[in-house]
């Protein structure tokens, strides 16, 4: 039976982005299975007093840099940041949910990230619509879902959920309680599953 | 000609020893040279408003575990993590300076990162003074000089020269004005020196 990879991402981080594009890649073969887990990584940072890239004016110029340089190292097309970054993505964050339910969760969660970081579209209510509508999802339903406190209250479970298990940012990779944090650690996430 | 790959580190960072295990092997057949730059992380934090992985109580227990997790990784001797970490090293930073004015750079800041994360010692006076005198150093002479205020002023310095010209942490390079943040960034120094 595979083994779960829990997988704690925004919308709003490239390094989630970079991590979308090969985690399922990855964990495959080495006998894992992704778990989408959207959720929403300001209150990651308020929660653990963790400094996101965006917040400091000296990382984050090093970091548009260093996410660019991992798409071309990942042989990705050119990773583009779109207007306005760092913006939120709450909306899209709540959609991947709706979508999970659905049953196109991780179709929705790549077509997403793509829209952002390939397509360079700040995650709009229109953007995440067509990218709803690719899915094959109806986008004014999913949107009406989204929007509601049940929904609002399971993206927030999430992130709690993040934080108590000892996450203080994303992308964060749960191979059952053991943890690892950041694009980079993927190959780690692999090694556990090998010797589990 | 070798091209110069400035390495600003700080014995008390961890992830600046897994570095300095394996920069040499990694830079020079790719046509580098390590240039060993000595400053106080603890200046550069304060300096640039980043916080350090010992700063925060959520993230010190995962980086205690993830810098064991990446001597594993490389195949080096089981990391040790000295009683009292975090903890200074500014005196054993100051003697790399006067280590490399004696010839005596690489192989002084080898051994000072093996007695910390290797042999599990404080980096003390006589740990200091024992590597020192393994690579054939005057132990008293090299302590006299380093607590002088020309030296202390040489590692403040290199500390704000780090900043100036970007780097917000340590392990830190630079190939030429670019600038690369951490062990796991070391892959894109050589990247780099291909390119150039």
């Amino acid at each position: 039976m595979a083994r779960l990879v829990e997988f704690f991402f925004d919308f709003m981080s490239p390094y989630s982005y970079l991590a979308a594009t090969r985690v399922e890649a990855m964990v495959g073969p080495a006998g894992g299975e992704v778990g989408w887990r959207p959720c929403f990584l300001p209150a990651v940072l308020k929660a653990t007093g963790n400094q996101g890239p965006g917040e400091n004016p000296v990382k984050l110029p090093y970091v548009m840099k260093d996410v660019v340089a991992w798409a071309e190292l990942l042989g990705l097309p050119p990773l583009v940041i779109p207007e306005g970054f760092p913006f939120l993505a709450t909306q899209a964050d709540r959609c991947a949910l709706v979508a999970l339910d659905e049953g196109k969760g991780p179709a929705f969660c790549k077509a997403m990230f793509n829209t952002i970081w390939r397509d360079g579209r700040t995650p709009d209510e229109a953007a995440i619509s067509d990218v709803l509508g690719a899915v094959g999802l109806d986008a004014a339903k999913v949107h009406a879902l989204a929007s509601s406190q049940p929904l609002k209250d399971r993206l927030r479970a999430n992130t709690d959920e993040a934080v108590r298990r000892g996450a203080f940012g994303v992308p964060a990779f749960f191979v059952g309680d053991e943890l690892f944090m950041g694009n980079d650690r993927l190959d780690f996430v692999v090694r556990a599953l090998a010797r589990s």
